[in-house]
């Protein structure tokens, strides 16, 4: 889980204007770049993911061959492994951390990508939830660079609904004293991240999932194991408060119309995409419902929508459902097999 | 908004096995009993509402017209008025009020009917949210005696799902460390209140609702004025902390399979129902969704489901929306014209 690489980004001056001094990206890579630099692919991280959990999408004879692509995972500014509110130091760390924009995500990818690899063209650009969100800023920020895009449940503009289940989220981690304002000490707050996990639940996977109780698929033994075990566990395990709302921000405020030149305009960032495009949501997605995905398709030139069927809602993005792991891995295969939008 | 009748229960021994001496419900009624008392409709409240949040549905030339129709609205158990942890003194009072079932709240409710007015038969019983959860156990606990259902925007059991987005509600509270464990001073815990009402927000309505910005239609001028104006001041308007807390366990709980003779066979308590049923969710209730109501339904004998149409989700039951309560109005208006299920 160490096996990564720092890229230095020097003085990075965020697009709201402050400047991280010694900003840095950590990144992983899959396979080996070719001589004309034509097998590049880019993987996102998503809220709170690190390289390492985008592995289950990455493999021999999968869609994602390291035997045949060279694989580049960035992890996203504030997920603790890049510059993050947890290990930037004053006067920029922990509450002080600055906003950063989904735009600026992809402002120091796209540093990392040309400057130590000299890529000038991405054959896919993949990821999932908020790293959905970065695969479609690239190719709004990169239009000529960047051939195919498969975002899969995630949007080019966070939705208002989405923006208040977030709002949820900080709420109950906020409330938590111990939190004091982000300036918690050693002890964490964690019947706040708890009371973040719990809220978290009811919205990561859909109603049917749990009628059908498919936690035990995953190994729970019941609904309050799963409520702890998963849930209360995977926002305990090592996730510091700052850099969840760091990310949380970067989440809220994502919206490809805030990319410079397009004045606030989504469905014209949406247009100027030129990539070949599948966007995958997940038919009972809480947070990014199939039909906002399928306003975003209509406003692209080259994409087609198809969504994930079944009952994981979010979390069949994550890659514990092998089914829906391999929707996305064949839609993926068929994405590669057709031109690039450069050709 | 004090107009309220208070009925002595005396002593009332809950499910399970706790005694709250000297017991009361709190209760009003809107038009008059006529002599041999077939016109009697039951209309429980909802989660922390009170009676006169019921009467937007009550009025002349409306199906639960008073000129016509003898109308008690009962409150429930926990909800402030009737006795709830705010008002009962102690050793039962605030953290330790008992645990009261939906099965409770009948008891005492059936008791109120009886022994009051002498009530046999009633015409209709018909609810919001947890008001419907009362209502379909009106009609299993009382086959003999209920006519009518029309539960809307509610389950006969509480679903999985729906208990885990209760527990990020009760989660978000509790984060508060002002709470301690309930019992907090004449300091609420304002925060995790107003952090409550976050969580609550992004689940009323639905994800469309925020999409088209509906809060408009409510007089709200920006979604934080929405989110402060109607959901915090929603939940610090009197809505007392412990109060909230024991309603939410009442719900929680809720399955007329525990309704005493059927050992938690919800589908056999479903079956017993005699009551000519409507059944309205609606379209977009993201914690009663339509297919649990399907499901209900299928173990009826009596029984239409019947979705109400539209963006506004759960809160199409909150008479905020004039569609919405145009359809519940009509629903009912054809349903008190149809024989009852005892005819």
């Amino acid at each position: 889980m160490n096996d990564h690489q720092i890229f230095d980004l020097g003085d990075f001056t965020t697009q709201h204007g402050a400047t991280l001094r010694g900003a840095f990206l950590a990144y992983t890579t899959y396979g080996e770049l070719n001589a004309d630099k034509s097998n590049v692919i880019v993987y996102p991280t998503w809220y709170s993911g690190r390289h390492w959990d985008n592995e289950w999408l990455i493999g021999r004879g999968m869609a994602l061959d390291p035997d045949q692509y060279f694989i580049i995972v960035p992890n996203m500014l504030g997920n603790g492994l890049s510059s993050s509110p947890s290990n930037t130091p004053a006067p920029y760390d922990r509450a002080r951390f600055p906003h950063i924009t989904v735009h600026d995500q992809i402002v120091a990818q796209h540093k990392l990508v040309t400057e130590v690899f000299g890529i000038e063209r991405i054959a896919l650009v993949t990821g999932w939830s908020m790293g959905a969100g970065q695969t479609y800023q690239w190719a709004v920020s990169h239009p000529e660079m960047v051939e195919r895009i498969a975002p899969f449940c995630g949007s080019p503009r966070t939705s208002i609904h989405n923006f208040v289940f977030l709002e949820g989220v900080k709420s109950a981690l906020t409330a938590d004293s111990v939190f004091a304002g982000g300036w918690y000490g050693e002890q964490w707050p964690t019947t706040g991240l708890r009371a973040l996990a719990r809220v978290y639940a009811g919205w990561g996977f859909s109603q049917a999932f749990y009628w059908e109780k498919s936690w035990e698929e995953l190994g729970y033994t019941s609904l309050e194991d799963f409520l702890v075990g998963f849930w209360e566990g995977f926002f305990l395990d090592g996730r510091d408060p700052n850099n969840l709302l760091a990310m949380l921000w970067t989440w809220q405020n994502g919206d490809v119309g805030r990319t410079p030149g397009f004045d606030g305009d989504t469905e014209a960032a949406l247009a100027s995409i030129k990539a070949t495009s599948i966007v995958m949501p997940a038919e009972k997605d809480l947070y990014f419902p199939p039909e906002d995905e399928e306003w975003a398709v209509s406003h692209m030139t080259n994409a087609e929508l198809r969504v994930i069927p079944g009952i994981w809602g979010h979390f069949a993005g994550h890659g514990s459902n092998p089914k829906d792991t391999a929707f996305i891995d064949a839609a993926l295969r068929e994405l590669l097999a057709k031109p690039g939008g450069l050709d």
